[in-house]
C-alpha cells in the first residue's frame, strides 16, 4: 500500500489535554487515546508521556509504526511550520522553540507533520465539517484562549511561517486588559473563557449581587467560564450580561475578520460554542453593527460541526495531505 | 491585435481627484486626464465629468474606445465586484448602490472591470512595484482614510463579495473615537490623515502650545495632516508626538495583520506616507511590540514603490489580466 493511503497517528496538542489517535482514510478512528497534558511538567516530561501514547494507540489499533502514512500534529501555539518549531505557546509554560517535528520524527522514523491546532480544525471543518465546498472560511475556537484557521481559495492558509489566523491576539482595545500573550486588549483577553470567568469574578468583587456570589468568597480564581454559563441558563443577570458582553466583543472581533477577509463562513468552535445561540446569536448581532453591511450579509456564522475531534480529524487530513495520499 | 494586448483605460476614483488613462503594455502611459472630484456634486455629476474625461484621454492617446482592450477601474469604497456596484463609500457621499460597472459599459461599448482603489495599488505594487515575485503581501494606503489590498499566494485576494482587506475599518478601540464609517475605534480613526489633523487639533485646544497655535484659533478644521507633519518637521513638540502617536496606532494595526496573515511584506503608500521612515520607523517599531515574534520578525514594512500611480497601474493591468492578456 502507498505510505500515502496507510493510517496515520494523529497527536492534539493542547494546555489542558492531548490526544493521541490513529485515523484509517475517511476519517475512520482506529484508536484514540486521551491524557492530561499537565502542563506545568515542562516539555520534556509531556514529550515523554505523548511518545508512550502514541505507542499505546499504535497497539491499540493494531498497525505498527512503520507502517503508517506519518504523523499529524496539531500543537497549541505560535508553530514554525517550516522549520518544525513550537516556537512560544502560550498555553503551554516552557516551551520555546522546541524543535517538536524532529523530536518525533527520530522517535517514531516516519514523517511527520505539524501545523496549529485552530489550523487543523479549519481544515477539518472545511473537509468533512460546517464548511464543505466553500472557498473562504475562518474557523475561531474560543475556549480557554482563542484560536483560529483560514481557508482561502480552497485551501489552508498557513502564511509566511506558519503562523497566520491568530485570530485571539488581534487587538480591538489598545488600552484593553492583559492578555496572556502579554500584550493588552487582544480579543482573547476580552471573550474566552477566561475572559467570561474574569469579567464575573470582577463583577462580582465589585459587589454586584448574583448566585455566583457565594463562589467568590472562598478565594480568587474560583470560577469558570461553566459556572457563568450554567449561572446565566438560570436566568442570573449578572452571569448573563457577562455573556453578552463577551459576545458582543466577539462579535468585534468577527467584525474585522469580516472587514478583512469578506468570508462565506465563519465556524465557531472550543468549549464555550457549548453555549451554541446563547452566545453566536449576540455575537452575530455585534459582527452586523461592526461591519460592512455587503460583506456582514454574505457571512454565515456557525457552530462547529466537528466539535472537540475537529483538530485531531484535521491533523489526520494534513499528514495525508502532505505525504500525498486521498483525504 | 487581440483585445487582451491593446491599450487599455484605466480610472482611479477616489474622493479628492479621479484619473483616467490610457495605459499601454508593460504599464506604459500613454495619455493621462487628472481632475478634482468634487465629491459634493454627487454620482451624476461626476459620472458624466468622468465620461468626457475618458473620451479626451483616448482623444490625446490616439486611441478610439473601440480598439481599447476594455476599461480597469479602480475605485474608492466598498465594491460589489460580482455585480460592479459602489455599495458604500465613505469618502463619496451619495454613492450607494452604483452600478458603476454597467454605467461605463453601456457608454464606451467594451468590457469594463471595477475593483477597489487599494486593491488596485496592491496588484500594482505586486506585479511593477515594491513587492516583485512575493507570494504574501499586504498593502496599506495611508491617506484622508485607510485602505488596503491583499496578495495571497501570488494573486489578488478578493473575498467573497471583492470587499476583502478593509484595514482602515478594523476596529483598534472598542470605544475610541468616531470613523467616517459610523463605527468607533476603527485604525482609520486613529492613524489616517484625518486622526492626525483632529489629535492635533484637539490638543491644541486642550491649551497644548505649538507653532500650530495661530492656526487653530482661527476656526474648527482648519489643520490638516500636511501642517502637522510640517510644524513636526521642524521640531515642533505637539505635533512629533501626535505623528508618534498616530504611528504608534498604525503599528498596532499592522500587528493585527502581521498576527492574521503572517505577511511576507507590509507596502504603505497613500499621502501620509510621504513622511517616509519618520512614519514607518515608529510604526514598525510598535508593530513588532504588539505581535508574535516570529511572523514581526519575517514581515518587511516599506514604502510604497508606485506612489500615487500605483492605482492606476492596477486599474490597468486588473483590466489586462481579466480580459485575458498578458500584464
Amino acid at each position: 500500500m502507498a505510505r500515502s493511503n496507510r493510517p496515520v497517528v494523529a497527536i492534539d496538542l493542547g494546555g489542558t489535554k492531548y490526544i493521541a489517535a490513529v485515523i484509517g482514510t475517511g476519517g475512520l478512528v482506529l484508536s484514540h487515546v486521551y491524557c492530561p497534558t499537565l502542563s506545568h511538567e515542562g516539555p520534556d516530561k509531556i514529550i515523554s508521556r505523548l511518545v508512550m501514547s502514541v505507542h499505546s494507540a499504535a497497539r491499540e489499533a493494531g498497525v505498527k509504526l512503520r507502517d503508517m502514512g506519518g504523523v499529524g500534529v496539531a500543537a497549541a501555539g505560535i508553530i514554525d511550520i517550516n522549520r518544525g518549531l513550537i516556537t512560544e505557546a502560550p498555553n503551554l509554560p516552557g516551551w520555546r522553540n522546541i524543535p517538536f517535528r524532529d523530536l518525533l520524527k527520530d522517535e517514531f522514523k516516519i514523517p511527520v507533520f505539524m501545523l496549529n491546532d485552530a489550523s487543523a480544525s479549519a481544515l477539518g471543518e472545511h473537509r468533512l465539517g460546517a464548511g464543505r465546498g466553500l472557498d473562504n472560511l475562518i474557523y475561531m475556537t474560543v475556549s480557554t484562549g482563542i484560536g483560529g484557521g483560514m481557508i482561502i481559495n480552497g485551501e489552508l492558509y498557513n502564511g509566511a511561517d506558519g503562523t497566520a489566523a491568530e485570530v485571539g491576539h488581534m487587538i480591538i482595545q489598545v488600552d484593553g486588559p492583559l492578555c496572556h500573550c502579554g500584550h493588552y486588549g487582544c480579543l482573547e483577553a476580552m471573550a474566552s473563557g477566561t475572559a467570561i470567568a474574569r469579567m464575573a469574578e470582577e463583577r462580582l468583587r465589585s459587589g454586584w449581587k448574583s448566585i455566583l456570589s457565594p463562589m467568590v468568597k472562598k478565594g480568587k480564581g474560583n470560577i469558570t467560564a461553566e459556572d457563568v454559563a450554567a449561572a446565566a441558563k438560570k436566568g442570573d443577570v449578572l452571569a448573563s450580561q457577562v455573556i453578552d458582553d463577551a459576545a458582543a466583543y466577539l462579535g468585534v472581533g468577527m467584525a474585522n475578520l469580516v472587514n478583512l477577509f469578506n468570508p462565506q463562513m465563519i465556524v465557531v468552535g472550543g468549549g464555550v460554542s457549548a453555549l451554541g445561540e446563547r452566545l453566536l446569536r449576540p455575537a452575530r448581532k455585534s459582527m452586523k453593527q461592526h461591519a460592512f453591511k455587503l460583506p456582514a450579509g454574505t457571512v454565515r456564522v456557525v457552530k462547529s460541526a466537528l466539535g472537540a475531534d475537529s483538530g485531531l480529524i484535521g491533523a489526520a487530513l494534513y499528514a495525508r495531505q502532505q505525504a500525498g495520499g486521498k483525504p
